[in-house]
């Protein structure tokens, strides 16, 4: 263990962005930098390379130009998507339906609506973290204006089986939204294939920039502004375009998305080495997430007896960059709503490492990580006072 | 006039970002990529770069960095003051007052909040486009929950009498917000002086780059979330933190907060000469704004008989980038609100000019366009329709 590696393996809280993505975003500062809504040359230039840009997302997720608005990232997206549309439906309904393990960026959205005065129907998981199409059936009442369950979970991976979830949403004529955020360059995402009403998308996830995103909106679905100003976006997102931010994330899709068969496979095979691994080689341990239905670079597991954050701390310090879950709330106290959702005890959940993989991790980085991985829970479960207390 | 020039006089509708920033930016993206809210040391670099970033805003500005929370730009800045003070002053009352001459960031956004039942009180202006602080006086009522004043004008550069307007609400104990977008590195902004409770930034007005902005928050200042999601901003802006963009938007602030004395005593000269030069060269020409309380880069001057955007082609034809207006409505065909609003009638509102001043541009710009521009209001008006009914 005395070897001192590098070790980036929380790929879903954030990936670095490609060096040919910087080089595209960089004329986009100084030089390029006119104000898209401009009307001179130079203006012209910078409206050119959003228009590009937008083609270039449309292309990745099978949708035209025009159903393309750009955010400031995965979690505008969610909001937008949820508020907008509930705003825009308020006459039709006052129900959503979402499930109990979105992303906060769509959960805590809907708790702002209740006290806005919807209902909101938070639909279970299996034990897998999978939602069962059935009860999106039978939650959905002739009030409801939104289905919104995620593509992908980001915290343990599973994949949600949006097709059936859209197909009930549209049999009873609501609109369905999926957070793909950690979709994208994970597997094939197709607005038609998936039924995608709505779609949200972060660059910063793919190799792409931070704070800049995407939600995809069918033509004719009813949505209402979110960001209010100038007329940007064909007047349904205000504010100046994030031009660089924009020709990175239209550049990083396109990279995702062509180098998503090889890279998917590269991951998963790392990914089942380090779950079956660690299963092995350490006792009171489970695989958190669908065994199967599992995002290709998501590694989750719980650890009897021990403590998350003090496995990333020992990880840290032999240069093992991990996760416990979701980096949006790795501040706070709670255990996973994911976890718990899936049925996890707290103790458990506590003890969840998340591992995430990305195009720059190697085989030696899996065999460091299942070298001393073992050895950080041994001495953690010797300290823990959980044991004793089992 | 066969000398081809490129003179950028648009800088009230973005700036190139300042090379020293983009400098800073950049090991952000690939390198020290770690999301700020993770636990390792990757993360904590990038937390930290975030608390510099905030740490310099609120120097700039005279604030606690507490009281600094980073935006996707200043459009979500004035959506967030307007919108979270409503909904969180909901049950102490309903009534915005503003002004008529706002940017849409703050009209179009207390637009959506008359949708929703909340009233608002839209300010008159004088000819000069300064709201006087007794029509604030007046229009307060113990519904009022919010007062919402530019601190200059976007278009006319007229500089608003912000603390007379804020020690006004203040006396009705109403919390004060100024859009400050264009005041930064113009002129000295101070919160505590202003008498601000919430102030909007935009990093690209001042060499920052696009999409990033901040809104200070007055400590107690009672305000509802906007952007819904994870943790980020101690759980009052969601969203994984613009790593790059803030660290752009705290070294673009301090270089133009610094710069400011000589660089604002410099435009303004080059300004003068503008007016005085445009005003002289041809006839029917007047002053749009305040003629002294008024930015320092900004020119905005109304020729009759022409149309705006006439001027606009004939000047990139020459190489010169300007505005009629604010960038963000040039595709409206709708006249200026704020050139309305100070009484100007629509055909002369058609036909003014905004040239906006920056660091770049040189004594030699202005030389050229005042040889260009008599010449083209001289041929738009020998074939102008308007001209004959007249």
């Amino acid at each position: 263990m005395e070897r001192r590696r590098s070790v980036y393996m929380d790929h879903a809280a954030t990936t670095p962005t490609r060096p040919e993505v910087v080089e595209a975003m960089l004329p986009y500062f100084s030089e390029r930098f006119g104000n898209p809504s401009s009307l001179y040359t130079l203006a012209r230039e910078a409206k050119g390379a959003v228009e590009e840009a937008r083609g270039r997302v449309a292309a990745a997720i099978g949708a035209s130009p025009e159903e393309i608005f750009f955010t400031s990232g995965g979690t505008e997206a969610d909001n937008w998507a949820v508020k907008g549309v509930a705003a825009a439906s308020r006459k039709k309904g006052d129900h959503i339906v979402t499930s109990a393990i979105e992303h906060h960026a769509v959960l805590h959205t809907c708790r702002a609506l209740e006290k806005q005065g919807y209902r909101v129907t938070y639909l279970p998981v299996d034990e897998f973290g999978r939602v069962d199409p059935g009860t999106v059936e039978e939650a959905i009442t002739d009030r409801t204006v939104l289905v919104s369950v995620m593509a992908a979970n980001n915290e343990i991976g599973t994949i949600q089986p949006v097709r059936a979830i859209a197909g009930v949403a549209h049999d009873h004529g609501v609109p369905f939204h999926t957070d793909a955020v950690q979709a994208i360059g994970a597997f094939p995402v197709d607005v038609e294939e998936m039924g995608a009403d709505l779609l949200a998308i972060s660059a910063h996830k793919f190799g792409g920039p931070k704070a800049t995103g995407a939600l995809y909106v069918r033509k004719k679905t009813r949505i209402g502004t979110f960001m209010d100003g100038g007329a940007q976006e064909r007047g349904r997102r205000a504010g100046t375009e994030n031009v660089p931010g924009i020709v990175g994330l239209g550049r990083a899709i396109e990279l995702a998305v062509a180098g998503m068969p090889r890279n998917a496979a590269r991951l998963a095979a790392m990914r089942d080495r380090l779950i079956r691994g660690s299963l092995e080689a350490i006792p009171d341990t489970r695989l958190n997430g669908h065994p199967v239905e599992r995002l290709p670079n998501n590694v989750n597991v719980a650890f009897r007896y021990v403590e998350g954050e003090s496995i990333l701390l020992m990880l840290d310090a032999l240069g093992v960059a991990a996760s416990t879950g979701s980096a949006c709330t790795s501040a706070s106290l709670e255990p996973s709503h994911v976890l718990t959702a899936c049925g996890l005890p707290h103790e458990e959940a506590h003890g969840s490492l998340r591992l995430t993989l990305g195009p720059r991790n190697t085989d030696d980085d899996v065999d460091y990580v299942l070298e001393v991985l073992p050895g950080i829970i041994g001495r953690l479960r010797e300290m823990s006072p959980l044991r004793e207390v089992t």
